[in-house]
C-alpha cells in the first residue's frame, strides 16, 4: 500500500527537491507535482525533470494532491498555507519540513483548519542550496521527527511516517515544543556559533582572511561547512525559534565563560577533564550510525 | 640532497608516527629512530615498523641524530627538550611539531642553547591519537609553519624547509607571535567552542544524552569531531597561547552576544547579512584545496 498516491511538493530547494527525487526512486508511481516561486528555481527543475509537473502557482501543484510538503523557509510557512488554502482539498494531509516546529504548527493551523496538519523535520542537509544540491539519498539513515498536534488523526501520522520510512528515514514522534528544545542544542545552536566565529575570523585586522583560509585546516574549517549555509532559511530558524535558542546560547556561554577563567588561571585539570568527557558524545554519535567513523568525517587525504 | 641523513622523533603519536610513515615514503634512505615516553607505545611503533630503530630512553634516540622533532605535547617540550640534551649533538637541528610557538621557543632555546632551533607547526591532523592513528599523506598539500627565532641560521631554516617539503607540505615563515595569533583563531578557538558546546550539550537535563547522539545530523556532530581530539595536546595547547586564545574568545563573545540580541530583538536582517557573508569564507577554502569540495565534506551517504 502506498501512502499516498499524488504529492505535491512547495519550495523545490535541496530538501524539496531531495524528497522529489527520493520519491522517484523509492514510490515510482507516486505522481509528484512541484512549485517554487522562484521561475529560476522552476526551469531548473523542469530541465531536471525530478517531478512529473512543475505549476506555476502553489495553487496549481496542490489541487488534486493527497499530500502537500512545504519545503519552504519557516518565515514562509505562513504566507504560502494562506496561498494554497482556496485549491487545497479538505482531505490532503499538509506537512512541511522545517527546522522549528511550534510557530511552524501554529502557523498552519491557522490557515489550513480544515486539514489535517502533521508537521515533520528530516534532520538530514548538506551546506549546499538549491534543486540542483538534492539528491535521493538525503534522508537515508536520517531521523524524521514528526510533531503532531494532540488531535491529529492517528492515520494521517501514521501516513506519513509510511512515506518517510519509504525514503529511507527512521521515524521519531514528539511534541512541537520538545522538538523546539532538542533542535536548538543540536542543531540552530551550532549552526549559530558557526556563523559567529566565521565572522569573527574574518573580521580579524592583525590576521589577514587569506591567512584564515590557508590554515583553516587547523579546526576552522570544520565550521565554514555549516555556516555556508542558506542565509534565509537559518535567518527564519532564529527568529521562529527564539525562546530555546536564547536558552541554549545562555547555558553554552556560561560554559565557555568557565572555560575562559579555567585558562586565565591556568587550571589545567579541568580543561583536561572536560576534553575527555567530550570523547564519549563523539564515540556515540559514530557507533549510531549518525557520522562517518573514518577519520576527518571521511575526507579525502590524496 | 637529502636534507638530513638521521631524523630522530621524540614522541610517537599521530604526527610523530605520521613523519615516520612519510619519512619511509619519500625520503627511504633516511634513517628514523623514534622514542616514545610511554612504553605500549613504544611496543606498537616495534610492530608497526615505521621506524628503524624504537629506543627506550630519549637520549639513545637522538645521539646521531643530525634533525630531532619533538612530537610531544607543548607542555611537555621543556622537559623532553632537558632530557636528551646530554646526549644531543651539538651539529643537530632541533624542531618540534607543536601547536602554540612562541613558549615552545623560549623552552627550546633555553634547554638547548648549542643547537639550532627551527620549530615548525604542520598545520595538519585528525581527531585520533596514537601510534596507529598516523599515517604517511597526513601533510600532503597541508601547511607547515616554520617560526625560527631572528637569529636561526638560514641554511638550517631552509634544510627542515626541504624536509617539510619532501613529506608533501607547503612551506610559510612567521615569527612565532603572529603564528601564535594566527592559529589562536583557525585552530584554537575553534577547539576550544567545540569543546564547550559539546559539554553544553552532554549536561543539559531536560535533552538527553541520546537525544543529541541521535539528532546530531543537524549540524551538531560537525563539532564532535575536532572535540574528540587529544585532551592532553589540547590543555597544553590553551595553557601555553593563553594570551592570544583570551584575546580571540573576547572577540568571538562580543559578537556572539551581537548576534543574541539581534535574535532577542527579531533583526532578521543582521542575521541575514552575517550569514551572506560567512558563505565567502567556505569558498575560499574549498577552492585552496583546504578542505573536500564535495558535500558534508565529502561524507558517504550511503
Amino acid at each position: 500500500m502506498l501512502p499516498f498516491a499524488r504529492v505535491s511538493i512547495i519550495g523545490l530547494g535541496l530538501i524539496g527537491s531531495s524528497i522529489a527525487r527520493a520519491i522517484k526512486d523509492h514510490l515510482p508511481t507516486v505522481c509528484v507535482n512541484g512549485h517554487d516561486v522562484d521561475p529560476d528555481v522552476r526551469e531548473t527543475a523542469r530541465a531536471l525533470g525530478f517531478c512529473d509537473d512543475v505549476t506555476d502557482t502553489a495553487g496549481a501543484a496542490v489541487t488534486d494532491a493527497d499530500f502537500v510538503v512545504l519545503c519552504v523557509p519557516v518565515g514562509a510557512m505562513a504566507a504560502v498555507a494562506a496561498e494554497i488554502a482556496p485549491d487545497l482539498p479538505p482531505e490532503a494531509i499538509v506537512s512541511d519540513v522545517g527546522s522549528s516546529k511550534g510557530s511552524v504548527l501554529a502557523a498552519l493551523q491557522a490557515a489550513l483548519p480544515h486539514n489535517a496538519i502533521v508537521p515533520a523535520h528530516p534532520v538530514a542537509g548538506t551546506e549546499r542550496s538549491g534543486p540542483e544540491a538534492g539528491f535521493a539519498t538525503l534522508f537515508h539513515g536520517r531521523w524524521c521527527i514528526l510533531t503532531p498536534p494532540a488531535d491529529a488523526p492517528l492515520l494521517a501520522v501514521e501516513r506519513v511516517a509510511e512515506f518517510w520510512r519509504s525514503l529511507g528515514a527512521d521515524i521519531e514522534t514528539m511534541d512541537a515544543d520538545h522538538h523546539d528544545r532538542v533542535l536548538a542544542i543540536t542543531s540552530h545552536l551550532p549552526h549559530l556559533i558557526a556563523y559567529t566565529i566565521v565572522g569573527t575570523a574574518s573580521d580579524m585586522e592583525e590576521v589577514t582572511r587569506s591567512e584564515v583560509i590557508k590554515y583553516s585546516a587547523g579546526g576552522f574549517r570544520d565550521f565554514t561547512r555549516i555556516a555556508a549555509s542558506d542565509p534565509t532559511m537559518w535567518r527564519d530558524v532564529f527568529l521562529s525559534n527564539r525562546e530555546a535558542v536564547l536558552d541554549m546560547l545562555q547555558r553554552f556561554t556560561e560554559d565557555l565563560t568557565s572555560l575562559q577563567r579555567a585558562i586565565r588561571w591556568g587550571k589545567g585539570d579541568e580543561l583536561f577533564d572536560l576534553f575527555t568527557r567530550t570523547r564519549a558524545i563523539r564515540r556515540g554519535i559514530v557507533e549510531q550510525g549518525q557520522d562517518d567513523e573514518a577519520p576527518d568525517f571521511g575526507r579525502k587525504h590524496d
